[in-house]
């Protein structure tokens, strides 16, 4: 059992989800864990700090992201950018996984502290966005809102995917919440942009 | 000492900063406010349910602006609503009251608990309004998008006006910011709103 074992991450994963839907989050202990996947505690922490992280992932798509938009050339577009990176994490890290992140979510809304785990990594993705585009050069306001707004159309595709039932993409359901947000700001007082289509 | 006091809510808001400055905020009792403050403890709860409710005030605000965008006429642009209420409640809470609230803020990122808190009230914020919205028949995304963009607006033009020593408002730093998102979605793909100029 304590050999390298190549899919122990996921087996982990799989085994924490049943056993937090089956007996609650709280209830649930890490050596329950590494007995139902068939691996030591000690490989469960090679890969986990903690069962809340079994939940909410290591911080490497957010490095990713960071570095993603710091080296994009110069003259890109930053909000472009920024649904650009939204779209192509959802293609490689949720698309097609609609079951198992509805179940995840159904973890994390049962349990206080979880859901304000989950508002803090938010808040910090967040963050990490708007020093991003901070260091492109956008003026820190720019760059605020452009994060936060990034925030909010993440986690409002999210939930809608998650709550439908048809064959939309989260991407494309991304797309189309960014084009609703700019399509309602179009009233907003203050002087139109100067350009309004990409050349 | 237990006779009405008009102005004890104050009194006891300024008694409870000026320990929460000096001691910390976990280090502070509500007896040491109210003593503090030379009013009773039963003052006290009588307008603050716990010594955290201090820092954030009841949710008498929140409730007026969901009525406010309920009660608006049914062809008020629901994003320029909403910029409206900011401002509104800006003037009449929280512009003039720079020093206090920068105190405020020192506290609540001084202690985890408290920045919890803010993130769940900025969390219950939005889907306040988000919800208000929808009643308003906008589609449930649009709605979405928009309740996130304000509370993100909100806060990142409260942060900009506090960490500035000029003499802009912060209604005037909420308009920019919303222009300046308003700017930055220029580019984004999808086709651009039919109409773009108020009538």
């Amino acid at each position: 059992m304590s050999r390298w074992q190549p899919d122990a991450r996921e087996r982990l994963e799989r085994a924490a989800l049943q056993l937090f839907t089956e007996q609650g989050f709280a209830a649930t202990t890490v050596p329950q864990i590494t007995q139902r996947a068939g691996l030591t505690t000690r490989t469960f922490f090679r890969h986990f700090a903690d069962k809340r992280e079994v939940l909410f992932g290591s911080d490497e798509m957010l490095r990713l992201g960071a570095v993603l938009i710091a080296e994009a050339p110069p003259d890109a577009d930053p909000a472009v950018l920024l649904i650009d990176s939204l779209t192509a994490f959802a293609a490689t890290h949720l698309e097609g996984r609609r079951a198992e992140i509805r179940q995840r979510r159904e973890i994390i809304l049962s349990d206080q502290g979880l859901r304000e785990r989950d508002l803090r990594k938010r808040d910090a993705v967040s963050e990490t966005v708007r020093d991003a585009l901070t260091k492109r050069g956008l003026p820190p306001v720019t760059a605020a809102m452009l994060a936060g707004t990034s925030a909010t159309l993440f986690s409002v595709a999210l939930q809608e995917w998650l709550d439908s039932d048809d064959d939309r993409t989260l991407a494309s359901i991304m797309l189309d919440g960014m084009q609703a947000l700019r399509a309602a700001l179009g009233h907003v007082p203050g002087p139109a942009p100067a350009v309004t289509q990409r050349p």
